[in-house]
């Protein structure tokens, strides 16, 4: 059949609506990389209810359709984007909270529940949902699983994964399996919820979770902001907090260049040329104490230090932070990176980026949620396609971090835009042995193809 | 060939001790569960190297050995118990601690480093280590992975899962990978550090782990013991206590059949009929607030409450939960069930096994990590063998766990004696997939064949 006799077929299901007007296809070639497919899908189906991902998938296994799970579309990697010949499966109509449980502390979600409705649903209870990407806004549960997305409170609070207990899924020919626990404890057989948390798409459709909910702390939150004059004092500071065994709710450090463009953003006085932030909240009952401890780490490194309770002048704070993306949205096309290193190579690893400024000639404006290690270099680019010549400064970044023991993804996933560098990482045994789980789950290869895995 | 004919080619490799001896080819047929295999395996081989592991497993492909890897035999499931023709490989004497990193919390170890030896090590750099299965003082960390161990603390540190980053893997053809990373944070590909965590060496050989370490609070830890006159009250109080929010370090509970012969092998006076016990602990900057909250919880469900800061009160506390092991022994040949239920579910599921006890007329002495909904039924048993009657009172406790949202194992595992079971738990559809998966890691099905499906 051609493409549009195959499309035919899947407009009569139930439970999905079949959508290939120009907005929708358009919109379902991009993600907030800033890359785009070289065309548009065959179109995108809003699936509402798990029957109708089932009718879906067994009917892409019949006609060998590619398809392409979305969830808010806030992909950092590409990885939930379609072309030519595939449909775009989009779950944010499956936005419905089917239960919070106080005395069990979780929530049971479609997968298209927006983070923050959660949130906000939570807090109802006094509970929280603690992954807080930093699309939270209109980033979907869903996908906050299929990438095991991060954020600023991973360090105390954990990544996705620490967060999920039980997940609905659609396999690649239409069956449904649940795995996972509603308890807390559970070890019967394989870890299948871990396999598919972080797993972009290409081993099934996550439908419904079951997550954990965190109670809310009585405890106001403290929040610092230090001014380093270079970026070595910074993250000596860092090092010396996590070194002597505190854990900040929040450590986030804001390097000089990133700094500038933010001043310069918020229409503040330009901060002296090598400045750096560093920004730490604590929290719970010794959240003050903790924060008093952190000055002091940061003064003896060099810092000058403001402290604030929770209130305006914290969110004034910790809003510097907030303003880093929109800064450099200003500046041209970004393509934000996402290496991980080991707390201790904090500080090699800022040198790093420095030498391949140097070496490279180009900027490189990096912020870095410094309590776990996580750095974000952003490089600007102009128009749609990223140069080769930011790729190759990429590729270098990526080979460093890994060599300093960390990895070319902390949080955003390898999508298409990370998958050449996938085999480095991971080795020739173990990649063919993931190609190979793949393989196993989608025998077909209709799940997400060419994301992650190279040919 | 025949097996002594294989075995010889076994003997000369680099890296590896083969024992045949009949204590030690004896003592591979049984672990901590009660259950002993029908007949000895041909050898014990001790590992020494990564390198003698990879030979190991090769000579065991190019001769399609079984391989079954042990490390403390603490186990209470029959996961790493080996028969007639199989080779049990210990990992007991590669137990070197690599490294300890302050600055990164974490610690690298060979896979059979005993978890106290760990703590202890850990404890140096006012680190330690929260995986705390009752076996700590002679299991090994390579051991608690395999079969991602719980404890007394998990509901505030979780299990195994939750400190393990990286992990160096012989695969069954002896091929070596390294999974995970340093870093705290990584989505690199598929979460195979996740998968083979509790994997009950069905998929590789876990020969090296990098674990996360915690930085050891200088606040003394609180304890309470509540006694209530009933187990109804002992469970609301516990569940008042997780539903308004608190998350205690510890808090097990102990039914009045456990705590009568608790106190009968303490020499303490015998309890009135149908007291049970709770005993919680609180550690951070507010312990001792936390306590006096769980103190006032528990009065108003009925309980009669002691308190104490850290030393020999609060030990003696403990230490009669630590003592129902021993206690049970004396009676006959213990068989310690797992089952886990949501929290909220803890009243409703000893409510069932007072059911199971009157319809079967056997006494199931139940002891619970009410925290995380874990319990603890033990059934005791003449001789040897599991008689059928006990296996059907086993068979309902796992089917009511299920029919309340739970599982049938928290955190021993499947191993041997709990894989009938299986398939009710995870479906069918899903149990094929894992056996799919198992196939895919060890085509030629040798590593411990038999243990966690049935056939």
């Amino acid at each position: 059949m051609t493409p549009p006799d195959v499309l035919e077929a899947f407009v009569g299901l139930d439970g999905v609506v079949i959508d290939t007007s120009p907005l929708a296809v358009e919109s379902a070639r991009a993600d907030k990389s800033g890359h785009r497919s070289n065309s548009a899908p065959l179109a995108v189906a809003y699936a509402t209810t798990v029957e109708g991902v089932q009718e879906l998938m067994r009917l892409a296994t019949a006609h060998q359709i590619p398809v392409v799970t979305r969830g808010g579309g806030s992909g950092l990697a590409g990885g939930a984007i379609g072309q030519d010949g595939e449909i775009v499966l989009s779950l944010e109509r499956m936005n419905q909270i089917l239960e919070i449980s106080v005395e069990d502390r979780l929530a049971r979600v479609q997968a298209g529940v927006i983070n923050s409705d959660l949130l906000a649903a939570a807090g109802e209870h006094g509970l929280w949902f603690a992954p807080d990407p930093a699309s939270r806004q209109w980033s979907t549960v869903g996908g906050n699983i299929a990438t095991n997305a991060g954020g600023l409170l991973c360090a105390k609070y954990g990544v996705t994964r620490e967060s999920v207990l039980e997940l609905s899924v659609v396999l690649a020919d239409g069956r449904l399996i649940t795995t996972g626990h509603r308890s807390v404890k559970g070890v019967t057989g394989f870890d299948l919820t871990g396999l598919f948390i972080g797993s972009e798409g290409l081993l099934g459709v996550i439908v419904e979770a079951t997550v954990k909910l965190l109670p809310i702390s009585p405890h106001p939150v403290w929040t610092l902001a230090a001014r380093f004059g270079d970026i070595g004092g910074a993250t000596t500071a860092c090092q010396s907090i996590t070194g002597a065994g505190h854990t900040p709710a929040i450590m986030e450090l804001v390097d000089s260049i990133s700094l500038h463009h933010i001043h310069n953003y918020l229409d503040l006085p330009t901060p002296p040329d090598a400045e750096v932030l560093l920004i730490a909240q604590a929290d719970g009952s010794d959240a003050n104490e903790q924060i008093a401890i952190f000055a002091g780490l940061c003064e003896v490194a060099g810092g000058s230090v403001v402290t604030s309770a929770e209130g305006p002048d914290a969110d004034a704070l910790l809003h510097l932070r907030r303003s880093m993306h929109p800064a450099m949205e200003r500046l041209g096309q970004v393509l934000i990176e996402d290496v991980s290193v080991p707390r201790s190579q904090l500080g090699a690893m800022f040198e790093e980026i420095r030498k391949i400024e140097r070496e490279r000639a180009v900027l490189i404006p990096t912020v870095a949620h410094a309590a776990d290690g996580n750095l974000h270099p952003n490089f600007i680019v102009d128009g749609d396609e990223v140069p080769d010549h930011i790729w190759d400064a990429a590729d270098e970044l990526f080979r460093r971090a890994i060599a300093l023991g960390g990895t070319l993804t902390g949080e955003h996933g390898v999508g298409l835009l990370k998958r050449r560098w996938l085999v480095d990482e991971l080795g020739d045994d173990q990649w063919q042995l993931q190609r190979d789980i793949k393989s196993l789950f989608d025998p077909q290869g209709i799940l997400n193809p060419g994301k992650v895995f190279t040919h």
